[in-house]
């Protein structure tokens, strides 16, 4: 999980030093460093690279602080908002995170992946229309059902880029990328074939020719459980709320899954944290698994309580 | 849906002419009077009581404030902690919330029941160990990982006081009573099945005697769908992300539903909002089935709508 570096020692001591989120974000050097602590310190099998959900949507011109979390000056609400927006280029208007993915792919050992990550589309959708966090995402929510025409010209743009940046991401060293869509467990069944699918299915689609693996991660999204084996992912990544079990038996062993462990689990003990990823490992055991958290690793998680569990998970899986 | 008052012109009168939410939970003549708007102004079929989620927690000796939601002097988070907690009677130490009830009783029409309302045990949990809202709330799931023993402990004392709560409400006037459950969807099934079901069965089976049916509100919890027949309430409430027909479907045509409509939904066009509602009424249709929103109205949605909705639905229902 991304967040991992986050409760690093040496990456408290970056954040303190360089004060802004921004600065860490934009400067390919930082970010490439940031992005290997997980591996160097944690010891996971690959590093994702250290960049924002909301990223690319500043490259569409929209003015992006942090306070803490992410804000854009000027929310995303009418078709004369969506005509204002730049048709932005990777290659040259997120440059910086592309040297960043290049820098860090050169420093990591060969045997260790570098993994590309962006939102999905309904998600930066949401985070454009809101402006910001907000509980439920209420602003692009309303805007499917006021005005679905000018929602899905938005999911079209923004879908492209995704597209475009995870490709460029590609081809700067990542080799696999991640769609991270952390809004889409707002969605009903209907709402995710209309509003999400299409447009997954339009990012996979795009990065089919690179051969690069693409997981995909949908949070809190059981209601639609059946419906993301359709995305054209390659691997599915699961938050801790779904029954892995549950999940094979719907996908029949075919469907490489990752993810599953409460991040919360961290919080207990040395015991029950290796029974824990047991439990996981046990039911992953004959069928397609990657181990991963099912979300985020919480700020205040003791690292060394992370390192634990990854050497948990080695033991078993070299034995 | 709760919410639907705060959309009102007359509710906003009053919430600025006594400035705290508390005054008007607190105050009986002015929660019954809120809990009646709706029935007036917007001629919905049912009153439910204006009281807050976390009202109860209050008289465990909880000090709480409104900033703008609900914040607890001190969150509970050691076995200490819920040791110093008071044994509340609800007929003294919420005797306001039960006044209102039977104001709002009493002056609502014979054919227009009054629903209690409470939250369920583990949301409760999340909201007292919290000590306020947070994403996520992990601080009650890091007391299920980090000491189970005492999160069970907490659970048992807010079961019994929920369900002593609600049974206050139904014998000061209310016919039916909702279980709210907004932190529910937080639990894998395995948490369900270990945190939230024995709680709800207990608070169940302590209601069974009076003989008022328990409408059960789990958010955003698909994951667990299956496992809500078993709490013990004679009606699921269902949000809007989960598929009406699917969830008929799993429980054969024999439980209750009630909800589904997005909130969204009612910031579309006449003609949307009076779709959507058929929509829900046809798979409803020869199916026990309550319409209801999906979740609570937001605050900037026009009453005129609202009153649209109300009026669609009963000119389909009486057709």
């Amino acid at each position: 999980m991304r967040q991992a570096g986050r409760i690093l020692k040496p990456y408290r001591v970056l954040r303190q030093r360089h004060g802004s989120l921004l600065t860490l974000f934009k400067t390919p050097e930082l970010a490439a460093e940031i992005t290997l602590m997980p591996v160097d310190l944690l010891g996971v099998d690959a590093a994702i690279l250290f960049t924002d959900l909301v990223t690319p949507l500043e490259a569409l011109g929209c003015e992006l602080t942090y306070a803490p979390g992410p804000v854009f000056a000027r929310p995303i609400r009418s078709a004369a908002d969506i005509d204002g927006l730049r048709n932005p280029v990777p290659e040259d208007d997120l440059a910086y995170v592309l040297e960043a993915a290049r820098l860090a792919h050169d420093a990591l050992p060969p045997a260790v992946p570098l993994i590309g990550y962006a939102g999905g589309p309904f998600t930066l959708a949401t985070w454009l229309v809101e402006g910001g966090h907000a509980k439920d995402f209420p602003a692009f929510r309303r805007m499917i059902h006021s005005n679905p025409t000018l929602a899905h010209r938005l999911l079209n743009l923004l879908s492209d880029l995704i597209g475009r940046f995870l490709r460029a991401q590609i081809e700067a060293g990542a080799q696999a990328v991640q769609l991270f869509d952390t809004s889409i467990g707002l969605l009903s069944p209907a709402q995710f074939n209309e509003f999400a699918l299409p447009y997954l299915q339009r990012v996979c689609r795009s990065l089919a020719p690179l051969n690069a693996p693409v997981i995909y991660f949908p949070l809190a999204g059981a209601q639609n459980l059946s419906c993301f084996g359709r995305v054209g992912a390659h691997v599915l990544s699961l938050d801790w709320r779904i029954d892995l079990d549950a999940a094979y038996g719907l996908f029949g062993d075919t469907m490489p899954l990752q993810g599953n462990l409460d991040p919360c689990a961290l919080y207990g003990s040395e015991a029950s944290i290796t029974a824990a990823a047991q439990r996981i490992l046990k039911q992953g055991r004959g069928r397609p698994h990657i181990f991963n958290l099912g979300h985020g690793v919480y700020p205040d998680t003791p690292s060394e309580k992370v390192k634990l569990l990854v050497d948990a998970v080695h033991q078993v899986v070299q034995t």
